[in-house]
Formats: structure tokens, C-alpha cells, sequence
């Protein structure tokens, strides 16, 4: 008997005593009769030549520049893995934003088929319809891993592949940033009377539920945010959260850093795919690109969370104020959302599909996180 | 000029004056002179046949039992998407916990050679040493998030894979269950006084901290809690969370669904494989493992989040109360885990270095866990 063997079946033979110190290791009693699986005596004698697999070359434009490490890096964690996995033979070259198309192009370029795949984010589109805004973050929504949830097992995926079908796009998560924080503002706000003719540099749904509370939303390109804010043109800006916030020097210009934003809980990031293209790939090329999207999904969140808590402590060095929006102005912009959203499910039968179900999911998802995870987080952060 | 290059070039032409919209898609305007990568015009139009992979077969023993789906499901996600993506070329045998070997003695296993990878929790093997904790879980440690962050980018692996090559293993994190509920109770309990007595079906190191509180922890195997429970022999069980509680039925015999589950705030689970197996895989078969690693870690997670609210509803309509751990009781076990792990410091130098890098650490996130992220959630949660 080979000693592997032997081991094994030693092993089962003691299995029914050892049972009792964790439960969750526990199986039924083996049946006597059953066969024990013969432990490999060797790797591979006889290597056997691949299938033909052909060498594949992919374009990804990426809509963050090169400088955005984290969020920009999700794109070579896949490209990178990809082809380590296929000996080079899947070679996915990463572009940053405006190397082929401008970053908030990246969309179309795939449903064009200018490049196979964008690094994106999917509410960078509610242009063309608000209906992009929940693959990425919508108000008030879902955190990090509520959407992995909805995405993975609560059927967001299908939900969402099937809108993004109209443009012969499918989507694969990839990447998250958590809560990002509520920007850098130059006067506290209580109230929200406080937030009226505040001009603010935020885009998107976030800047419209704003508006409804009387902010002045500004489209701001991101080399221009600090001379306004500086100058008082702007009287806040948001951006993403410490780590990035960081590295552009807002805080020497605008000192109160609000939180949270809540306008983006837990912004997923997601590879766009051309449909076409997909079809075309071999199948084992297709499992390396879902397996190496999983794995930039939950390394961009990790390298997020390591990397905020360190740069918050030199901002609050640098003398900056941490606030907290007040459960007023919350409340009062979780209203204006929900409006909002009623308004365009009123008009938009595609958003009223997906936010009703985006709605229940988030509900029920708060219910569970409100019980063991967020009692056992705040009492950790009450001791630390 | 194709008319993808031409999509290309007309693209870039206008990115200076598209970027105003978000500033994180925004990157320095191109260089005129910029080279233009060219958009392949084909894929492969030469398939070459890939380098003789060979045909590796390696055997995974789990810990869990198959019944315990979404824990034990880890492992066939990994080996299910390595097949995928190799061709099937390395294949990798899914058992279950006391097939080849009992579920507490699978990284033994491992360690012996008896199977090239397992699938288990490090705090199984506290008792060879108890840095064996880490890995997982400690009481009052940190969450899944922060366990991501520390493994990948806080220096957790390195830390880790140091100690578990004293035992030729290394490590890759394959799932998490996110923060466990405390458990069923027969009488609620209140004050830290309350505890003494109980005789609660706990092991490893929550059960030592509880022993601190006068608790008389037991080692129950999993079939045998229900009737100890409904008896009386014992007063309290642990198990993991909603989703798998509930099919146990405890809830029949304890009416007291306790949380959180302080000992164990977001326990990961890990793939140990054996060094020397490790370093005979083609890198192409060791890219694929680690890529599907990620996979299993990050869908593990996604799906107890899916399922738990669901569980947990059922409970709740089943007539199950749910009791919050007091302040004073959640208090005084965190102040004797404090003094245990202070006490196996002093003798274990191992569990020393750890410990260090481990409470510095997790005291660094939830200090930024406590504002954006917490102020969202609760703000969130007092919503749904």
C-alpha cells in the first residue's frame, strides 16, 4: 500500500473520534463501505501538448488615469493575471483614459467595438439613460458587499446584463471603492437651509439630489477643482476618499472634510465587454477573465481599505476638520432621493424594474447588517 | 485608415473637451504626437499550439461537510474555474471533511503530503499553537474587510505564510463568513455574573475567553447540540450564522439568538497547500489556483450575505427572539481576551510578532471604519 494511502485510510479511521471540537468541521460518519479515492502517485507522467489555443490580443480602455494607482490598477490586476494565466497568450493591453477615448467614453468604445473591453464606471452613462446608475452606486444605496451580494447571488447580475444587452455589452464587477467621503467643504453646513446656493463640484445623481435641496451642482474637470476651491469660485468639491483625496491637496485649501458621502456607499467598478468579442474568445480564455475580474473586484476594495486609514491620519495632522453631515441634511437628501427615483420609474419602465428590485435587495440587506455586523463593528470601534 | 483607428483617433481628438463631466475618468490631455496604438485588426489569425501543459491531478480535502453548502462550496468554486480554465488539464478533487481525512486534520494533511491542498480555518490547529488564529479569526479581531486588507496589502500573508512554512504550507484566503451571531441561548442573560455556570457547546479560543467569565464550555460534535440543547445538558450553542442555524433547528429548543458572535468578527477561510506540491505546478496552473482563490473569497462572502437576511427572516417568524450581548458582558470578555492574548504573548514569541502586527492593525481600520463607512451604514440601516 502506498503510504499515501495508508495515511488516508488511518486517517478515516479515526474520523468518528475526532469530530467533537468544532462542529463545522463535522460529517457524517464515513460508511465503511465506501471507497477510498486513491491519492495520485505522481504528477502527470506523460505531459500531453494543449489544444491550439490562439494567441488573443484585446485593447482595454480604462476611464481613470494612470495617477488614480488604485482604481486605475484594477484594470492590470486582471490584464496582468490573464495573461500570466495563458502562458502570454491572452495578452490584454491596458490604456488609461484618453489614450484611445476620453475616460467617459470608455462605454461606447466597446458598444462600438473600437476597443473589447473598458474599465469603467457604469454611472458615468446615466446621460443615456439613469437606468447605468445602479451597476456603480446609486444614492443611498447599497455598500461594498451588499453589491457584491445583489451582483453575485441576489440577481443584479441578470437584471443588469440584460439593460446593458441593449448596447451588446456585458458586465463583469471589478472593483469597489467603499463609502467614499463627503468632499472638502470651506464653511460648515447644519441645516439643510445651510446647503442653499452652495456651489458644489459633484456630478451625477449625486448632484441632482443636491440640486433638490438648493446646492448649485458644478461640472469641474479635476485639474480645475483646487484653484476654484481655493479662489472661492466653489465652495466645496468632492473627489473620492482619503487616499486619493490626499494627493490632490484639497485640504490646504478647504479644511472641513465631510462625511459620508452618500452618494456613493459602495461604488462598484465593472469591465465592460463587447458581446461579439466575448463569443469569440476560446473558453478557457473566458473562465481566466471571470476568475481574474473576481479577484481585481476584491483587491481594489482591500488595497482601498488599507490604504484610507493611513492617509486620513496625515490629513487630520494637516489640520483637517472631520464633520459629519447632520441626520437633518441626510434625511432630508434620502428624501429627495427617493423622489427622485419615484419620478423616473415614472417615466422610465427599465429604472422601475430595476429599482424595485435594487430596493427590496438593499432593504432586506440593511435589515441583516443592522443586527450582528453592525453591533459587533461599533462596539470594535468604540474600543480602539 | 480601418475604421476602428479611425474611431480611435477622431476619439482621442476630442478628449481635452469631454473631461468636465467626472474628474476621476480625467487624465492630462494627450500629447499631440502621442503614438495612437493601433486597434488589432484580427484576433490570431495564426493559432500557434500552446507549450506541453501537463495533465496534473491533485486531491482537496475540506474541512466542512457537503451539507454546510456555501462554506464547503469554496473549494469546488476554485476547483471548478481551475478546470475551466486549463482545459481540464489540472484537475482538482473536491471531499468533503472525513473522506480522505477528519475535517480538523486537514492541514495535517496538507503538511504530510497526504493531499496537496485543503480547504479549512486555521484556528482549527490553535491547539499545536495558538497563532493558528490569526488566520481566521480572533475574538474581537477583525472583519471580513479588514481581514482582506490585512492579508493583502497590511502584510498579514507574509506574516502568516512565514509561520505556516514552519510547516511546509503556504496559504491563500478562500472565503469568509463575515461576523458569526452569538449563538442560542435557553435563558437570556445580562450581566457578565449571568455567564458563570453556563455550559455553553463553544471551542477554541472564544470558548477559553468565555471560561474567563466563568462560562463551562463544551465540545459537542454538531449532531449531538440539538438534543444536549433541548435536555438541558447544556444552556447555549454556537454554530455560524443565520443560513446555516436555521436548517440546524436549534431554534426549536433555544428561543435566544444572541449576537454578535464576538469571537469571531469575520473569520477567513484559507486553501493550505503543500510547499513542495506548490512549487512542481506549471506557473500557468499556479496563476489559475491563486486567481480562483480570490473567486472563492470573494463569492463566499457575497452568498452568506445573500442568504443570511433570508434565514434570518425565517427565524424571526418562527417566533425566535433576537437578545443584543450587553454592553458590560461584550466589555468584560473583550478585556479578558485581552489579558489571554497578553498571556500567550509572554510565552510564544511567534504569537508575539503576530499579535503586534495584528492589534496595530486592526486598531488603524476601525478608526476608519468608524466614519464614513459606520455613519452610512447605521444612517442606512435606521432607514430600511
Amino acid at each position: 500500500m502506498q503510504r499515501r494511502d495508508f495515511l488516508a485510510r488511518a486517517a478515516l479511521g479515526t474520523a468518528a473520534a475526532s469530530l467533537a471540537a468544532c462542529g463545522k468541521s463535522e460529517t457524517p460518519p464515513p460508511a465503511s463501505t465506501a471507497p477510498v479515492p486513491a491519492a495520485p502517485v505522481e504528477q502527470a507522467p506523460a505531459p500531453v501538448v494543449q489544444g491550439a489555443l490562439p494567441f488573443v490580443r484585446w485593447r482595454l480602455t480604462s476611464s481613470f488615469p494612470r495617477s488614480l494607482d488604485t482604481i486605475f490598477g484594477g484594470a492590470e490586476v486582471l490584464a496582468d493575471r490573464v495573461r500570466a494565466m495563458t502562458g502570454g497568450r491572452f495578452d490584454i493591453r491596458v490604456f488609461q483614459g484618453g489614450e484611445i477615448v476620453p475616460g467617459l467614453q470608455a462605454f461606447d468604445a466597446v458598444e462600438q467595438g473600437t476597443v473589447e473591453v473598458a474599465h469603467t464606471c457604469s454611472y458615468y452613462y446615466v446621460g443615456k439613460d439613469k437606468t447605468f446608475g445602479f451597476g456603480t452606486s446609486m444614492p443611498f444605496g447599497m455598500n461594498a458587499r451588499q453589491m457584491n451580494a445583489w451582483i453575485y447571488y441576489g440577481g443584479g447580475q441578470e437584471l443588469l446584463d440584460d439593460f446593458y444587452g441593449n448596447f451588446n455589452v456585458m458586465s463583469f464587477a471589478g472593483g469597489n471603492t467603499g463609502v467614499q467621503m463627503g468632499g472638502w467643504w470651506r464653511k460648515t453646513v447644519a441645516k439643510p437651509e445651510d446647503l442653499k446656493g452652495i456651489k458644489m463640484r459633484i456630478a451625477g445623481l449625486g448632484g441632482a439630489v443636491f440640486a433638490e435641496l438648493g446646492v448649485i451642482p458644478q461640472q469641474i474637470a479635476g485639474g480645475d477643482i483646487y484653484p476654484a476651491l481655493e479662489r472661492g469660485t466653489i465652495d466645496a468639491a468632492e473627489w473620492v476618499g482619503p487616499y486619493d483625496d490626499e494627493r490632490l491637496g484639497f485640504y490646504k485649501v478647504a479644511k472641513n472634510y465631510y462625511y459620508p458621502g452618500w452618494w456613493e456607499p459602495g461604488p462598484m467598478i465593472h469591465f465592460f465587454v463587447n458581446k461579439t468579442e466575448w463569443a469569440k474568445l476560446p473558453r478557457e480564455y473566458q473562465e481566466a477573465f471571470q476568475a481574474a475580474a473576481y479577484e481585481a473586484n476584491v483587491l481594489m476594495m482591500a488595497r482601498y481599505d488599507h490604504q484610507n486609514p493611513i492617509a486620513l491620519a496625515k490629513l487630520l495632522q494637516s489640520g483637517v476638520k472631520l464633520q459629519q453631515f447632520s441626520e437633518p441634511i441626510l434625511s432630508a437628501a434620502y428624501k429627495a432621493a427617493q423622489q427622485l427615483y419615484a419620478d423616473e420609474a415614472a417615466k422610465n419602465p427599465g429604472f422601475k424594474k430595476v429599482l424595485a428590485a435594487y430596493d427590496k435587495y438593499r432593504r432586506t440587506q440593511n435589515a441583516w447588517f443592522s443586527v450582528a455586523e453592525n453591533r459587533m463593528d461599533v462596539f470594535l470601534q468604540s474600543q480602539a
